[in-house]
């Protein structure tokens, strides 16, 4: 299995979405999925601007590349009533995950790298439990049971169609870039953009096929998070570390 | 708490809602949800016609009763292209069952019995491997990957809400009310009528709040899946018995 050349990336506009291409071009040539917040590209950039949720345009997107990163969600603003928040999500996160994979299986793209969120398992931290991969879900809100479904799916995937499937469990991802200095909101919670490019890829480059389930946190995460199967899984270890708890 | 009174059954005329309404009708008022097929019903039933798609609707199909058994599922017909069977699972086993859950939440419903499948592990089976209500989901289809997300909901709804929730990952399910005689397409992956009543039963009857996986099937089933959990929960076990294997 050889190194993936082509990449698309799903939410391409977003946090992750924005630390991935920085640090990604040039290591993989880049297709770009954006849905209406078009951020500034480079030349050699390939971009498409579509709906996750359209299934057609999805196909098409996949076409000829060697790997996705799905990182694609609903987002919502102030005052989007609660109905028409969940409404996104059936239709972003759940039927455009559905697409994703689909057009993965359809186009024979081997590898996905699906960005999950700890808030799947964010029952356990609430009730200051340490998780880890092996133990049963348990949402803490609805953008967590729609990513547990993507799990699901992406488990599905791996098991009947023999891709490589990376579910990252991201925890805070900054709006800057700045490592190893104090992260307010979320002291051990937080994953740096660096930490995440190179997660993303030591999954796209690992044995093939695997399925992993992974919480990508930076250094103290290992508080919250067992972090420790991604170094046999993939060969990544966090680099970076966020504030100590107070 | 006090023993549910009435009780909305959904998928009320599929093969598991036949046997409910045949078994439990006396011991519970029911309110009986049919989409297009109307089997014959009795006096003291309550009907409503509607898709569990439209939540509306949904939120009055739960006024006023105590417990809900959510069974019902998209189901195809030969010669159904794929998408389209997709399609009608996201439509109905995830937007619907998303629906009925909103209203046990609204309408203060406080015990839901879910009818999942034992294709959410369907693949340690496909492997030759026995599973059990505390390994990870590893669906065999998108009809299990539908009822992983039922089950992820499910949980959530315990952990936020405090409802009782109890996914039941029902067996091979007969089409006849014939017990402990052979069942020729799923030897030891069978449940029967009877037990399937009495768990349902079980369940609503149990300690509250609880939430629980139990594999529903009949005695042989514990060759395949870790049945044993049932009791201790709900003080529940199967009674009749499939075929042994040959």
């Amino acid at each position: 299995m050889s190194t993936p050349k082509k990449l698309l990336i799903t939410g391409a506009a977003g946090l992750v979405g924005s630390a991935l291409r920085r640090y990604l071009r040039g290591r993989y040539q880049l297709r770009l999925l954006f849905h209406s917040n078009i951020p500034p590209v480079e030349p050699e950039d390939e971009v498409v601007v579509a709906d996750l949720g359209d299934f057609e345009t999805m196909l098409e997107a996949g076409a000829g590349v060697d790997a996705i990163a799905h990182l694609g969600i609903a987002t919502t603003k102030p005052g989007y009533p609660n109905s028409r928040y969940t409404q996104m999500i059936m239709d972003t996160n759940i039927r455009g995950t559905y697409n994703i994979f689909e057009s993965a299986r359809i186009n024979k793209i081997p590898k996905v790298v699906f960005a999950s969120t700890n808030h799947v398992t964010g029952f356990y931290e609430k009730e200051n439990q340490r998780s880890s991969p092996d133990l049963l879900v348990r949402p803490d809100s609805m953008y967590g049971v729609s990513k547990a479904f993507g799990e699901a799916l992406g488990r599905y995937y791996h098991d009947q169609y023999g891709m490589s499937v990376y579910c990252l469990r991201i925890a805070n991802f900054p709006n800057t870039d700045t490592v190893n200095t104090p992260y307010e909101p979320g002291r051990n919670r937080w994953l740096s953009a660096r930490d995440m490019a190179e997660l993303t890829a030591c999954c796209l480059e690992a044995p093939h096929p695997q399925f992993g389930i992974i919480y990508g946190a930076s250094k103290g995460g290992e508080l919250k998070w067992d972090l420790s199967n991604a170094k046999e899984l993939v060969g990544w270890e966090p680099q970076d570390r966020g504030a100590p708890d107070a």
